[in-house]
């Protein structure tokens, strides 16, 4: 067998310091190092922050120059570029290292090659060791280079019976400010957010994200170039995409613009709407978590969330994998597993 | 100060042996017994089942009789009628009791009066501590005999926009299998389900706990009293209110009902729809509890959870008080303040 029982756990070790970089790793992976002699931990690191030093540079800082035999557990392929920082699979000599072991290679080809590289230099490389687990904190990242695309949040605020806003438009304070300020956190942590040319008319956003860090690319989906450049989000240098690069299915659309964001390196969007725009990366099955915000009022009429068509007997796999709750409001988070 | 910090321990334990008693309680109350010497626990009691021997009992049953100078923590105040059991303020003689301290008084009058009886007697009563925590665990009774009304809980289950049938009527299956199991759990703890004309012949439901305990009796509102009587739930003997009993207004006729119920001594029911008898509950705001099971779902039309009108700026005054996660569907319940 690959590993044993102390390497998964050396590697659960690795994945749990690697998630204390989530998320001011973002737009870059969390990442995880533990070096170890004789199955015993000398020196943990993690990415701490996008830009800053990677997990192996902060773990190997800690080691004595003199140091041999060692393993280092790793959650995902030590670069093997010069982006911000060196490449990491530079600072791993055969002369301290017998053993690399390795959750995931990289899925960002730019970054990828070290393992052939460390094998070269006659170093053991293992990989696979709690992939999934390693996977699951970095969705986002994986979502983008595997998926071609930004990693998706679809983000509603309803009441009960389903309705986002008045039938007069009225949609500003349908969920109480405590749900409203854990959205705004979301927003920092997302490269860029999505409206729609209704949202954006009529609740003139100015979709900051109110302190809890950096402010999100704001892009608007304005088919017809109708919208007033007076409006919040105009101060802000959006991306605006409109016909003749939009065609008349707002499904295909979508499509369109998430290759488009691609291309620009946007590597996650938080889609708040409204219900057409939402409904329309429902419909294109192009998401990756739905964060529904219910509030605990009943209209009976107005805009309803999801403004498709389907059979009961349609179920989304979606996994439920949070409730929260604020106040006297309730946030699910459901993952889409398709 | 009448109570002091040890009383007030004491009557939290008394307090947390009473909840020992839901729902094998219901429709009693659960109650729950301390007997102290000197600030000490000698022993506690409940009210374990309905028709079962009273909190007061149970814990006097493993007391000395030659015990003297003792103080009793009871949740509520001492019965004073014969009913399933003889009056429990008989059991209790001032030789051996030097104080008593009580949580409310008897909402029921015909089994309240012995706090005056057991003064006569020369015992010391104070009453009125921890009162709000020790009604808390009997929202149902003190409803009852102080609304003069069943306990009403309104539950629904509907898809994330807030449909609970199709266009045709289906709506079997819109949550999963668990979250149906808790539902039966919850018909077990109740007195009755209510349900309207369109769910007894759409639906054909037949309205069981499924094991979970004893069935609840059926109450089917059918103004014109066209329902097939080849139905699931007329096997079971069920209350039927029709015309001419009820009137043209659905909000008026959750009263009339409400108040025969009272009459019929049917201490809580369980609402289960469909869409428009929940709107009158909620329009008329005679309810307790609002269970609502949302399926993650989207429809797009069909029949709406709410078939009433209100503004956005409409604040139901609920309190959540918990939300479940049923694999991948979630319970959340609200308690209604008003």
């Amino acid at each position: 067998m690959l590993f044993d029982a102390i390497d998964k756990k050396l590697m659960s070790k690795a994945i749990s310091v690697a998630a204390r970089g989530i998320p001011n790793a973002f737009p870059n992976p969390a990442v995880g190092c533990v070096i170890c002699y004789d199955n015993e931990i000398l020196s943990t690191g993690y990415h701490q922050e996008y830009g800053g030093k990677h997990a192996e540079y902060n773990a190997l800082k800690k080691i004595s120059n003199t140091a041999s035999g060692l393993t280092m557990y790793v959650t995902l392929e030590p670069c093997n570029h010069k982006g911000k920082t060196d490449p990491c699979q530079d600072l791993i000599h055969s002369s301290v290292f017998d053993r690399i072991v390795i959750a995931d290679s990289d899925p960002n080809q730019k970054a990828s090659g070290s393992i052939e590289k460390l094998r070269q230099k006659g170093i053991k490389v293992d990989v696979g060791l709690l992939k999934k687990d390693a996977r699951k904190i970095n969705s986002r990242f994986y979502t983008f280079h595997e998926k071609k695309r930004p990693y998706v949040i679809l983000k509603y605020a309803s009441t009960l019976d389903g309705f986002v806003a008045d039938g007069d438009g009225t949609s500003k304070w349908i969920t109480n400010q405590k749900s409203r300020m854990q959205n705004h956190y979301t927003r920092s942590t997302c490269d860029a957010i999505i409206v729609g040319r209704r949202t954006a008319m009529l609740d003139n956003p100015s979709l900051g994200s109110y302190g809890y860090g950096k402010d999100p690319k704001i892009i608007v989906i304005d088919p017809k170039k109708s919208l007033g450049r007076n409006l919040n989000l105009f101060k802000k240098e959006p991306i605006i995409y409109s016909r003749p690069i939009l065609k008349n299915s707002p499904v295909k659309n979508v499509s369109l613009i998430m290759n488009d964001l691609y291309d620009k390196n946007i590597k996650s969007v938080l889609v708040e709407g409204g219900a057409k725009t939402i409904s329309s990366f429902l419909d294109a099955g192009l998401y990756d978590e739905l964060h529904c915000y219910i509030a605990p009022k009943f209209l009976g009429s107005g805009l309803n969330i999801f403004q498709g068509q389907r059979s009961i007997n349609c179920e989304l796999e979606l996994e439920l994998i949070e409730t929260k709750i604020i106040d006297n409001d309730v946030r699910i988070i459901y993952r889409n597993l398709v």
